[in-house]
């Protein structure tokens, strides 16, 4: 038991009256939402890297929080880890997520790394023996190296390609050794920054034979989990390949990917691609690739990725509407990739900031539950569709210009437009949250 | 012969250093670059809407031009197209693109409104017996009127998809029927406003259908031009569904049309995308459906579509650039779909817009083609993958993650990073624009 | 009475569970908050230009309205003041705004358009006698007629600058003949499309003057009401010179205007300058010059003016707790300059809009009332800066460089980074909303 | 000497048809433009901070460079000038700028902070008696050390107040010591993360009476230079309170600073804050603060500052045409505050982005001057005002709003618009870039 959190008791559910901050007000593990416990809805995960590794660091300024652990041993690592699993009991989460680079200190070598990193998560493995806190999903950090500067599978240089296949081999072991439900792929640097010396057709071509050779591994070593891509436009690169969830279904089905891979889609990413989260969970959905999401926004002010906490129960409500009309999670959950703000600087700080998020997201939950439950929005929407169950109309699905054309000349069709009624149903949405 | 041009000859090619406003200093039809006419690199178009049809309005404003032939009659529109066809001689245009709705007078129904519509086509037909200027690509306006407010082929009322598909056949004869080398559908309306009365799922059924039978059409009459989509993120809608390049290659591959189906980039859109114009000209390229341009710029601090015609030559020669490596257009060429200002008034203006951005485009072409002559540049890409050549490199992409994870250990690799020169790079482009 | 809105009933306060859309859950004119009357706090205005005068239009679409008062003569501007009123009965609403051209047709003539104004006033005059409704405010439309495309005071032509001038001095009559409680000026073609044939320090001394004079012109005639200038950053201009709420102040401190001009502050104006709405309210409190607010949200993900119905509670409460905090509306009040969206065709949009944006804005009062009743963000803001109590920490202020240096050397100053709080001052905002 | 740049000889003017990479094409120090020394113009100067300094890192990414200054001793520090001044003498640099930061190690208090400096200053000064580099100017940096991550001038806590007040007399000491002709304020930690925290008011004045302070203590100390702020409207606050020019004119307003202070304009500010960078030049000399450039560009897809060196001759010139128009430089240059792309790692990238900016940069000063002198242009904008020239119309200017309408009843005033020719003068501007 390290002293971090010294005097924080775990978090209870203390109802909305609660005149503490350190109670949920909302979030309630065991309230029945659409017949589900509304943890097993949310599936909240906790970030390893912005919650423990992250200095506090900007493009203007250094570091701003003094952790006990920050360091480069491995008994540093293992105090990080001790802290983790503290908050984790403190919040009661259910998740965590982690990235090789967060967990490990950097070796000489790929040797010596990859014998680090397998140390800690003997670690965290016997941690988890006495947890009910389960791993979400692993990953690799191909980016924040100075190797992996000019991309990671999508290198000019063949040996970061390999190192970088190495290292996701590692990480799948990883995370499959410590029951992850999910392995992720971010790709941070398999972008460019200037076209000038890029070579887009032979990069396509190494990064759609990099995911095929982890789906590949996948079933190989029998990870029952889900690959995920987490879709990002750009920042750090100049602009990625991952652009956003049309993008990423686009590659996919050029390489045959799209019913092995799913998305891991981020509020923030979705903002900075020029889309709305909704967006990108509708389409998602719609394409059958939704995965699991990332729970951070965006400051709407700031042209690059604030990953701050959620606040706001209207905005996340649309997002879980879209995941429960999806069907809701299965391997996926919350995670919140979100990082404080570099002035809290607090123990107490980070462990609000998850409390006040998780009650955000179960307020979002309940609202969008009670709103599907209601059933009058799902019946506006198939209302205006509604013609198209006509079998003359259907039919033309099947037909072609010509017999279209000869209908609308012989019927006299003069289609008179009908209101779309958004305001009314901005109404009833607000109605719910 | 209208007068409205009275006064204003031809425009000649009198070389840099012409005293006349009314020259090209840049443009030569006949000089030859990389082998080939410069008139047919860059196959210049007028766009009829904004040259002849738009009356200079903006959503706080109201018409500013006053043209003799804006009117709803047959006669206005023969005189729209007399004035259409003085302006091509005047700039010796190769080129032209229509939408139905900028030619024809909107009739009391579907039948009328094609009737005028083919009448204008004979009357233009009859023109280009004795004009040189060809017909470089049709379209239909599918977005003007407020039967289309919400979408066309992927409107919820049915009737409105078939007055669509009627219209497109429509439009398709048409430009077959005017020799048309392509065939443009550009989907301002498909999309949404909300998610709250939208069903993605059908309405992208709705729209592979809808292509589908477009390119069905197309073999049935025998059209040997294009088909291409016209990417637009946004605007009129919320969110349109050809967002870009890659949601539009996803969107094709989805619906197996990724051999029937080019694009049509626009620079405009390609920065409210949020990329680079040379992002989209070479994804296009790279995944093979590069099809034609549109060649206006947006205003870099506007958030919306401001069509201007283009003034950057360094600009402009990145975008020829990846066009002239691409092998340069085949059925496509350069489309102006750029309108004045709606300050500028005069007859003049329009004229001279055209010739300065036609110069603009000669200067970038010729610029383009010294540098890939040069040959400089793509030396140093290709070097930077050189690497790949090696043999056990090269098969490390028909590998998988365990035997390069191997290979790294046993080799010891450490990848050592290399400059990417990007401004080396950059200064050497800038010795050729 | 006409009969657009017939069968539509007043709407009353029902209560959270109303179960008709026809029903206001949380706007009670009546409930005190604070001490005061919620209607004295809100102080709602309807729009008369998007509610009566906009016919659906955008940059790509043509008329979707169709409104039986949409014409040219006296007799429709009569009936869509009928109308008005009925909608302002309707809604109980104690406000409306105009400017000139949303409620008269324009004539061949400066003086027959007067006139045709001043006989439209009389007859809204008349209404006004047997309605509670009055007028928030009146503004003169100086940018959709052609002849202010190149601007209004600051245009070139001096002739366009007398004809704003004259009309200006026709709508500060028009507003004070009817009793308005301001006269705003929203400059939205002061401004420029590009700097090549623009002349800023004349412009900047036109516009000067120009303001001056209406400053002049209110004391001339005794109108009590205030003068505010409305932000805008840009749209329909390039760049417009009234940016945001930083850029008025400067001027206003110019040409020495500071104590006589305030601002309306829209929101989708404030996201469009890059600002959150909070910040403007904000800082022009801190300047002195609030005075007024549109209360109509852009879309994140749009680039352009949507003037949208608010729909964030979140969101809106910001704006109310500043504006409480700076001690609420005296002139001032909410005016809905918010439009439809084009589909949304029917009457009971129109009327819906309004109802579930005053819902909207009464949750949205209320929790800032009560977030500034329990007091504790207020106490924390100010003991953030506690440390300045300290008089010689407060003598700082009127010290010197030198002598803080020396003091730093002197007491070894060496100061310790404190949290900022950040996320548990947002959880304790989420308590209220 | 080190042997950092061994083998790189000093670059030389060599003309436009140089086969080397390593010579001037069109910068030629001693070429008169306008009667001046094209050196005398421009006024280059190199950034400390970005050229030896930053260590390549990222938000997402580490260190990319090794350089063997890199470290916290005063031996470090002095070798880092060594190169620094070895630059110089390469480039022929006429001017350097500097933070404090750069260039000396942090102490472990103020003392120990300011004595580093001082003796690094020493260091400095007697290499500048052998060089013919001289400081355009010097700043304190007031952002990166975690003290100031709630601001420096407008902390809540006043103990950083006073060790910024104490920063700022040693770096204007420093600055004076070496001969600077400005001294610079950049407020990057001047705003706020939220206004949940923030008391706007205070901060104005705290940061108002600091400024007023740095200019009594240059008089009291004689330093002859300008004080000059450096706009910028966030990054890496979400919100910064010198925001753009115009903001900071109202700033300098409202504390009677307007004839003490100048600006500091940098191109990749001007972008975030939504206007172009000649705007903000135009703007800045119409309002008499125009004091000095950064030239560096920002990426136009990037919502953050991306510090590029400038490749864009139409662009840059734009820049020198405001600047020459506003009577060129006085004590001001053109600092390139441009960082090399994290991948450009030789010293050969750090040589070429410098020679390659200073080429775009003559070759845009002499198009700009170009035009100038051909006068067109200029001839062209008072035309567009020529009417203002007409006693009855500048008498307007000394009226009021009763006497101007009744002018336009008399007259019978009508204003007919005419054309604002944009395109052809944009064709005008490219017959010179
Ligand atoms: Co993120
Ligand atoms: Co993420
Ligand atoms: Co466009
Ligand atoms: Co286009
Ligand atoms: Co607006
Ligand atoms: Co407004
Ligand atoms: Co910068
Ligand atoms: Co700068």
């Amino acid at each position: 038991m390290t002293d971090f959190f010294r005097g924080i008791a775990p978090i209870r559910h203390e109802g909305p009256e609660a005149t503490s901050e350190f109670a949920y007000r909302h979030y309630d593990p065991d309230e029945m939402v659409l017949g589900k416990r509304m943890e097993d809805h949310l599936r909240f995960a906790v970030a390893w890297w912005h919650s423990f590794a992250w200095p506090g660091t900007d493009p203007f300024g250094g570091q701003t929080f003094q952790r006990p652990w920050f360091g480069d041993t491995l008994a540093d690592a293992r105090m990080k880890a001790d802290v983790a699993f503290e908050l984790f009991e403190i919040l009661g989460q259910p998740f965590f997520c982690f990235h090789d680079a967060d967990i490990r200190p950097e070796g000489a070598s790929f040797a010596e790394t990859e014998a680090n990193l397998m140390a800690i998560v003997d670690y965290i493995g016997q941690k988890m023996e006495t947890s009910r806190t389960k791993l979400l999903w692993g990953t690799a950090n191909l980016f924040s190296h100075r190797r992996f500067m000019a991309g990671a599978a999508t290198n000019p240089d063949p040996e970061v390609f390999a190192w970088s296949a190495a290292t996701v081999k590692s990480c799948m072991d990883a995370t499959a050794r410590l029951g992850g439900q999910n392995y992720v792929l971010w790709g941070g640097r398999e972008g460019y920054e200037t076209l000038l010396n890029t070579d887009l057709s032979r990069e396509a071509e190494q990064a759609g034979r990099f995911l095929s050779m982890v789906v590949e591994y996948k079933h190989k070593i029998g990870f029952k989990g889900a690959i995920l891509i987490e879709p990002k436009p750009q920042e750090p690169s100049k602009h990625q390949y991952d652009y956003d969830v049309a993008t990423v279904y686009g590659f996919l089905k050029r390489f045959g990917l799209e019913n092995e891979v799913k998305v891991n889609i981020e509020q923030g990413h979705a903002i900075l691609a020029g889309h709305s989260f909704e967006h990108e969970l509708a389409l998602a959905a719609s394409l059958g690739i939704l995965g699991s999401i990332d729970m951070n926004r965006n400051d709407y002010q700031s042209g690059w990725d604030t990953d701050q906490f959620p606040d706001s129960v209207p905005e996340i409500a649309r997002a879980y509407y879209e995941i429960l009309r999806a069907g809701g999670f299965t391997t996926g959950g919350t995670n919140f990739d979100a990082k404080l703000r570099r002035q809290s600087l607090d123990p107490e700080d980070l462990v609000l900031a998850h409390v006040g998020a998780m009650d955000v997201c179960a307020r979002a939950l309940k609202a969008a539950a009670a709103l599907l439950e209601d059933g009058r929005l799902e019946v506006a929407r198939a209302a205006r569709y509604a013609g198209w169950d006509a079998p003359e109309n259907r039919a033309m699905l099947t037909s072609d210009l010509d017999a279209i054309h000869a209908r609308v000349i012989a019927e006299g069709i003069n289609p008179e437009p009908r209101s779309g009624r958004q305001e009314r149903l901005e109404n009833l949405w607000n109605r719910f949250v």
